[in-house]
């Protein structure tokens, strides 16, 4: 296969240490001419939902690439190191359900792999660093043009490991969502499609609190609780130059009803 | 115009969502050559004169680049979006006054336009992510060549938003400056020139505090109040080996009274 | 000799200020085509130790580079600014113990100079700032290929600033090691080798809390304390699921003594 310029990388390592630019080396060394999109490192420790969430909502706007993500608490256990192809792109991690929101936003899984061709691996395979030890050499060769089938046996898609689906549930009045993600700002990303805030009217109820459907934040006074669709498409719900998630005391996976108020 | 091989890029978007890859890739898919420089992710949700300071003590130091750089608490309202040429440098972002520090630094404004044309984006514009929607597809389209006056019509440098000016007074025994920012060590940097300083004697006070005026924080003992000219030329107040902040109980916007003590 | 085309950087200037892209932007505008792998930049403000640590534990996995490396707190006194030859990298920094570690990891220092070329920096040099103003720009001298020898004088490598080396003491049942470091995830790695694992038996005790010697995180129940060699090769005690740091209370420099249980 053509050789693919990019690696996007999305991990759970935090900043702090050297576990990033070690998986950098490594695909520096192998790959030295394919540039590397950090998507981030703070996904919260082995949280696997906030990860797949970030990725699948970044992966959009990437361009082709090769997309390593490592959010993965059974590291060197017999949880499977996967490759997925998915549109454009190709996705490489642990089979827990952290690349399946990702390879859906770039089309749907094309192919899927299991990573035991240790000739793409060093000497040493670490039990605890498999995104240095596996999944970065592993990319490292896909974005060089090595044929997905080569990293391993094919896997039939309908075994990989799944997240549970986040709950959205319409109702007479409005509807009933998870939270999605609370993100920098605090604002709260629900599990509902924008979709789901056309029949409501402007005035609205999050919970028992009053709230506004509008566009953007300055659209309400400073302070003031709106629902939006946000820019991935989701209903949100945000406070103009406050923290939602704060007002409303939410978290991913809670459940917040959004109804006409 | 020659194509500019670099963006500098400046947000408060935090660096635990996937806002930052979002836009590294709507650039990267545009000018894939261009090299992107983060500045800084960590500007204080909407802290738009804290922007301005950290990229103007910044740009002196970056190559010729376009400078993106986004902190928009009024992000879908009918703030303008601008574009600016000043020195070997171009900037792009809101018209809040998070720019001009920066165009000043670079030598100042030479030409100003509004971002409207609708050609230079994507298809479909959210009310609430600028930073993708439009401001990184305008800053690719400058780092490839495209002229400045494509972007949108020409804007009088006049009536550009600005910032309040910060407050430095001289007096007769030293002055009084406006804190204008606080850095990671906890240095306390102010509005007032380092010259203002030369005409005062070594023994010093801060507010009620003994401090002494050094050149760098190993010359006086640990824990102990220093006042030197930092490494952009302000006046700043440290503790060698501690935090000056903590110490003075001060944050950016607050006033600090430096005199011969 | 033949340019280097990596620079590797690690400091304790955060990520908040404009600190670590005025280095990048000296780097660039003096080796545009040098890429920069940022190690980290959140060692904690003066940390020497932890910073040796963890470029130490970076190094094997990166490119031959040139490694610029700033944890200063005596920037600007007496301290000498110096560059290693290590392996097949170079190391550029301060002369404070910091770079050992790391040369020693690339097999050792080959030849050691102080930083005195004026010629190779610019017309200003604050007293504050020499990553910007020192470090930077005679790592991108190196990395061009420029001579070590052309930095300035040979330092005798007997007399550069060593790190008190971290306690390791084995006893009849075991052994007594120093927390080297605590990692993002509450992992605590100890100064001692992996090989001093090997004569204990499964059943072990951290103090008196009661551990099992395993491969990796999942080979215990949720909660539970393991000890194991870890993906740089030194013991390290961790809590599947959760953070060993905070279960034992401690943080680097503490003691802790594992033994058979």
């Amino acid at each position: 296969m053509a050789p693919t310029p990019w690696i996007s990388f999305t991990t759970d390592y935090g900043l702090a240490d050297g576990f990033v630019a070690a998986c950098h080396g490594v695909l520096a060394r192998l790959t030295p001419t394919t540039r590397v999109i950090d998507v981030t490192h703070l996904v919260p420790p082995g949280d696997v939902r906030r990860g797949a969430a970030v990725l699948a909502q970044a992966v959009p706007y990437l361009p082709a690439a090769v997309h390593l993500a490592v959010v993965d608490p059974g590291v060197g256990t017999a949880r499977r190191a996967i490759a997925l192809a998915a549109g454009d792109g190709l996705l490489v991690g642990p089979d827990n359900g952290l690349l399946l929101d990702a390879a859906a936003a770039l089309g749907g899984v094309r192919a899927a792999v299991e990573l035991t061709n240790r000739d793409w691996l060093g000497a040493d395979v670490s039990a605890t660093f498999h995104g240095r030890d596996i999944f970065a050499p592993v990319a490292a060769r896909l974005a060089l043009g090595a044929p997905l089938a080569d990293a391993g046996p094919a896997v039939e898609p309908s075994t990989l490991v799944r997240l549970p689906v986040p709950l959205v549930r319409p109702e007479a009045d409005g509807f009933t969502a998870e939270v999605l993600t609370v993100d920098h700002f605090g604002n709260v990303q629900l599990a509902a499609s924008g979709s789901l805030l056309e029949p409501l009217p402007r005035s609205l109820r999050v919970e028992r609190q009053p709230a506004v459907r509008v566009h953007t934040f300055g659209d309400v006074a400073p302070g003031e609780l709106l629902v939006h669709v946000d820019s991935t498409g989701q209903v949100a719900v945000a406070v103009n130059g406050g923290r939602a998630a704060d007002l409303l005391g939410v978290t991913p996976g809670d459940r917040l009803r959004v109804t006409a108020g």
